[in-house]
């Protein structure tokens, strides 16, 4: 992973900094497995969005785990460093993901409310997430970059297509700021509270749990994760997809950067054989070899072949298109 | 169950209630169990809070799939009425859990998103819910009755406490409601989208997916939700329990209801065994044999009992308190 | 599905019997969705291996469950047949998954040992087995028919390779036997009770718990399995797969039937997209290309691609074999 | 935690005892919190039953990352040791459990079949086996110490009794071992293998899948098991319980000692409030404030309680016993 980018000197304050450099200073010894790029990283706040970051505060294992848990061993588990790598790559592509399991990961994440309701529909991982009934929420909003607000997609109903004019970009941003900061000034008039004394003595601050119904859910809020090698792999191939929404994608990329510093022989073992990988529908590998054996003009109704399924093929093979009969032509269009 | 209260007009569109109204209509021979209680209630809208409700959309199993299962029968797996009924409140005094996952729920809801945010921290349950990145967010936003604007509890860090004078309530509710109009009039502007057609040919609609992230955590949105009986007990204990916010308490009381409907043997051994239960920890018991034994001033540190533990135990069984000697009183205050 | 074998007159007490015969002639109204095809199979004993079965005792939803949870709809959900079947297919290929989870099947199995052991490996599913410490296990065993008796495989370090000579099978089919019966002859022996008096006045049994202890894991047990559509189909998708164990691939291949019969859409999906679908990983699609456009000799080298990675994309398109050069060869071999 | 009783020489093999000494003898160093108590332990194999052990692997967190969590703190997220500790007792008491899924234990165990059948059931876990299919299960079986076999229990339908007398216990051992020495014997012969040569050249060897059907419940198999803090504790709720089957008791009360080694102040909260703790059903307290009171004798039907709950009231606090009227005698017999 290249160095994240520098920590933005509004990301944190003075308080919250000296805490992670107590952390990061701080050095035991132990018999655990260790992975040093992993150690390297730990605690430190990586920039995601505008005010968002991920922070690595713990894990357990390392591309030996993987290893070693596949092998159920008394020992490291290891021979020599290839075959262990072609050990990672072999489990990979036959999806044996018990051993995946072994590794585990601990994340404090600050991202918006919005992206929170998309990452916890992942169910198999622990959270424990800043209690808005029980504390006062920080006046940090996500704001998008003009350049990153777009129109509807005409062709993909959930997502985002042209990047709008900047004018109006900048117009929106503005609404959605202006929006943000009055809900949270109102929040704080409910509130009536600053350093634990009522602001206004004249009148009852309403309750916390009440007062956060009326802020957006763009406002960042903030949680501890915990998930497994495995679904964090499954995460990201959700996550760091094309169709996933930019912002939650933005996060999936820095763990990207993560789970490389981690585990780089099971992170180039999940690029090649999940991230990256493609998948044929049943009929698909008859038309292709149609196709090599110079069989032609080729009908994919022939091969139970038609619609979505022909398209999203001819686009991952395009040198099929022309070897198609004219026919079948309206599918491709 | 009494009979759920009326639905207001305002809750369903008319090509809703028609929907429902068709679904109820319907009806096929099976030879699965049926639950006559439920049965009556299915599909139907129980409302809850301003604009929400919950709708059984199926069920799978009754009080007896509960017996069968603990049985691993070949048949229905009962015997008398009253054996059936024993057995089910030894499994659930016993906390032998597997039998109550036999039988399953599912659950069409309408809640605000602040309360889906506690909801979907349940992970042993199936969500589908409705995307704000596909389609257009409706203008439902909860709004607290005044009755319901509390100020912030003073011994309780996450909860509410004396009700607020009554202008001062009008006052916040004003503020909410008037908030949450702002935010979603400017989405509208955003969106410019009035059914399908662009409302200001002028200009480009902003993503839905992005439009949205200055709506209020009390807008409406709906899901389906699928949980076996025991979960769904699991999450009651915790969210029909005083300690849970009143928003999501109305919800966890209204399907009590619906669980007291489908399987009433179940709801009783529950609301003995579980909701009205008390746990003492290691120690108490010892104090209350010595109390009971006419042993007295008790001392509880001697008995490894004191702070918020002995207040608990003594909130429990008031009769304690006259017999604890004077020098733990402090710790009852 | 082609209608189940028939029953061996052997695999069900006249009691069971007559308790499954009760259970399908009960008959309810029921508001719910009905799966015409799965009330017709449902409590029926499918016979799988000499003395195991699969019988369906409760289902929830349909085809258009999925339908209707992926729209989260007030009435069916449903469009034209046309348009469902479009959805589900679309759902499948793009492994929308959540949908999928909200039908549900409870299936009552009897299975030797080893091969729940398998099966309860699948961890998202709720199970009931017959207690060996509560009550007294059957004599039945797994005994493999002599066809089946087959050598270690010499290329797959976890399968079977060749059939054994006749003669040496069927010393092992007598092995198997006769172990199982010393054991269990032990076993009732060790009890020493004969329909709940003692055999032999003049000892005490021993407790059943540990008396079980020297069975074989060929032994029959039984258990409730109650699942979710997506779950099944995960468990199926490995254990219908030619990797699986013979004797858990008997239960796969009898359940696929059971899912054919209830859900026909979603079980083609699953067997067009999911079954008989075939995995590229990243540098496949640019080797084919290559390939479709004329440029040889392929040095699959120069795409990263090698070893048993190759060779599996050779056995999928058999035609590339003729375009590698040769010194790819010894990952072909 | 006391020492672990040492190895007993047979335990483990040369080769194995050099991997452990190999794996305990490496040293790094970390950022991240260490367990002292744990690291002393580290990879040690904990003798349990005859033949069997629990090996610590790997850990994440301590009891301070149980602190952190709750907190969603920057830094180490502790205060002063006296109110983490309160706060943790807090959480345990009130059952605050997300916060203890944030530690992480791995171990490799080595245990009966019959035992690891009680042991998966519990799902939440990752766990990766000792293949059969792959591999040859080494000759070692359970047996259990004469003074362990114990008749049925007469009251207890699913537990043990009295100890046998000597001579026949001695009986069941040998029958036990003669029975396990007898299938491993076959097992071998079918397997026809040694050391990877054939033993008897001219016949095949079966396939290893198919051998081991034989093989009785009661020989050991080996796993590695990773649990989160939570869901290790409620293993150990139900396992570690005089209700458990004692062989698998004996590996939780193992499991026990490392958990005081590891996170001393959670392993106290949790005797306290869960292991010791008891659980009062709804009408107990109104019956515990009227003795108290002074009135009597009690009519415990008017105070809806009766049967299996009266007797298990009566046998948690026996002071009640002479107060309760007589008519309700026979249910306390």
């Amino acid at each position: 992973m290249q160095n994240p980018s520098p920590v933005p000197a509004s990301l944190l304050t003075d308080a919250q900094q000296a805490e992670i450099a107590d952390a990061r200073a701080a050095s035991a010894s132990t018999r655990r497995a260790t992975a040093p790029g992993l150690e390297a990283l730990l605690f430190q706040a990586i920039p995601v969005l505008d005010k968002g970051f991920v922070r690595v505060v713990d894990y357990m294992g390392d591309d030996n785990a993987v290893v070693q848990g596949a092998r159920v061993s008394y020992g490291r588990g290891t021979r020599a460093v290839q075959s262990d790598r072609g050990l990672i790559r072999y489990l990979m592509r036959h999806r044996h993901t018990t051993p995946f399991e072994l590794a585990e990961i601990k994340l404090h994440v600050r991202a918006p409310i919005f992206v929170t309701r998309q990452w916890f529909r992942h169910r198999t991982a622990s959270i424990n997430e800043y209690s808005a009934r029980y504390s006062v929420l920080e006046r940090e909003f996500y704001v998008p970059p003009p350049e990153s607000v777009a129109a509807q997609s005409a062709s993909n109903r959930q997502g985002r297509g042209a990047a709008m004019a900047p004018e109006q970009a900048a117009r929106v941003v503005e609404m959605l700021r202006d929006d943000a900061a009055r809900c949270y000034d109102n929040y704080l008039w409910m509130l009536n509270e600053a350093e634990g004394e009522a602001h206004d003595p004249g009148r009852a601050g309403v309750a916390r749990e009440l007062a956060r119904i009326n802020l957006p859910v763009g406002i960042y809020t903030q949680f501890y994760w915990k998930v497994d090698l495995w679904n964090l792999l499954r995460f990201l191939s959700l996550r760091a997809d094309p169709h996933a929404q930019a912002e939650i994608r933005a996060f999936a990329d820095a763990i990207l950067g993560v789970v490389q510093a981690w585990v780089p022989a099971v992170h180039d073992a999940f690029a090649d054989y999940v991230m990256n990988a493609t998948t044929l529908s049943g009929p698909a590998p008859a038309l292709l070899r149609a196709a090599l054996a110079g069989r032609e003009p080729l009908d994919p109704a022939a091969f139970g072949l038609g619609g979505r399924e022909l398209r999203e093929l001819v686009e991952t093979v395009p040198e099929l298109a022309g070897r198609i009969q004219a026919a079948a032509s309206p599918d491709l269009a």
